[in-house]
């Protein structure tokens, strides 16, 4: 939770984490966007994420699923297969979650992607239609999958999948931008794809100066704040795939 | 939670974070001082805080309350009010928090201050004058208000508002320097005074190193720990404002 | 939880956060290593450690309990003798907490160590023999402890007992070194004497570039992740104490 706030004021959003059943549906409805996390939840959490799932529906406010683990617990994998009905704005996660979450594979063994991410190409298409919505698949390449649109996103840094929280910063940071396009009117497709090329891209700076994992993670969180969109779009390469 | 507990740490408190209903009581005994923080709390916490205070008015300890998003979310507001009764030797929050806490406005979205900070006088005077205690209004100066004395704390860096956890630990510094006057026979009112003074040199002086709010937040918790009284003196104005 | 997910990341480990008693035994069993720390429980995750607790054993897990503030709190120094029943493969605690949990001392205030390490000695020996286990003593040396052998481990800076979630991340490290050791058929003593190295050995080599508690944190995580096991043998003293 810390380095999700910590990304989120980064970039500009203002993050509030609320999981109590008596407030989730009241602060997704004055919520620009919503994330959920399934991660390590409590049965009070389960209560609080249904709460802001109505919260946001009801108000309007785009939402989005981070299927944490999803493949490798049984109850969290129910949840998130529960409130697809929903209809979630996007979906982000790794391989093995994304072919779990759309019942094609057996996932892996906690948060570790054991799929590889273009296996899981299908899986992403049919929750995007079946959701109406954008599905990103995270790994070394990222896809950014919608009805009828493959976008692929290459940036990032080796030591990224070894910093905690980076995978769940970047599903809040889908949200903020969702939120933000949402306002302005932009695809949610092209938030999904800004999110993912900005995280990347804060990515590759700070692997220039970290001299491992743990002073990787500030100088991940300064290039968040510090990169322009130009320089943003002169570190990652944003490709259109031929949509099967 | 970490960096308020890093925080304590470093200026030589001993942090226990402790939330459940069945050893809070026994906690807030042997302490020295208790914050009682009001952020993204489950139904146990609640329980848990009112064991604390609880055990804290019992045993005399001193104990703060940080009425984290109070106004913007009913729950919280109404648990805030409701143990206004047992007298916090002091209240820190944001202006929105201190405004809302004392029934006089609407309050804002989540942790952002959207009131102005010598606008919440009057509500925090009020708070004082009700609990006989000291309140703190946060923002770019920090305004310290008891019944009969009003001081004006300028010091801080403007990244500070971006790292998630400085305000929280600013009312964790705030309950180790009440705890620490109380043992030493010091007003609290200045005991409060040099929490937030200490609070913000430490930024100033983390400002002038740091590229963004990720490498901020280490070298404020360094500066925390390395600056001495008189470096702080030098860095802090402290004003004593006419009360009304 | 953040510094200690980081702490397993940075040396290999594939770490995943469980506390849900309906997920616990399922994870525990497919687990390599399971981790019990008792720091601040709630109800539920009581329920979640002895599920856990109950696949491992059921699998064949090994698994560690650090008795954190065991002694100073009674709940949860009544569940810390409970779950000992389980024979938890090793036991990681400062002196309070190992003389509490033997029951032969009264602990201190917190997770404060106000034992000395070596009159601790004693509790270890006898909490060694009654779960056939390893029984690890953090302090300033550390000490340990099977039913037939005593290792002292000397490494480590003064700046680490003030960054919070060194003792957990060690307790963390210590599960780490277990599952790894029991895969490979390498002694339980040895592994817990390994990660007591690796932690301590990258403590000193964090103390020489930190200029605080707040910069010491991420340059531990980084010589967590680069030490080599020549490195960590240069700068760390381990030694066989004869055993009483």
């Amino acid at each position: 939770m810390e380095i999700t706030a910590n990304v989120l004021l980064a970039v500009g959003a203002s993050p509030a984490m609320c999981d109590t059943p008596s407030e989730s549906a009241d602060f997704a409805a004055i919520a620009s966007a919503v994330l959920i996390n399934a991660g390590t939840p409590t049965r009070d959490q389960y209560e609080g994420m249904r709460q802001a799932i109505q919260g946001a529906t009801v108000a309007g406010t785009p939402w989005v699923l981070d299927p944490v683990a999803v493949g490798a617990l049984q109850e969290r994998t129910d949840f998130a297969r529960e409130i697809l009905q929903f209809a979630p704005h996007a979906i982000r996660g790794n391989a093995s979650e994304i072919v779990a979450l759309a019942g094609l594979g057996s996932g892996g063994r906690g948060v570790d992607a054991t799929d590889d991410v273009a296996a899981a190409l299908p899986a992403a298409k049919q929750l995007a239609v079946q959701t109406k919505g954008v599905v990103a698949i995270s790994g070394e390449s990222d896809f950014i999958v919608s009805a009828h649109q493959v976008t692929k996103v290459d940036s990032g840094h080796p030591l990224m999948p070894i910093v905690i929280g980076t995978g769940c910063a970047l599903g809040a940071l889908t949200a903020a931008y969702l939120g933000a396009a949402h306002i302005r009117g932009i695809a949610a497709h092209d938030a999904v794809v800004a999110a993912h090329a900005h995280t990347g891209a804060a990515g590759m700076v700070a692997g220039e100066s970290a001299r491992g994992p743990g002073s990787f993670a500030p100088a991940w969180v300064d290039a968040l704040y510090n990169l322009t969109p130009e320089h943003i779009a002169e570190l990652v390469t944003v490709q259109e795939v031929s949509s099967s």
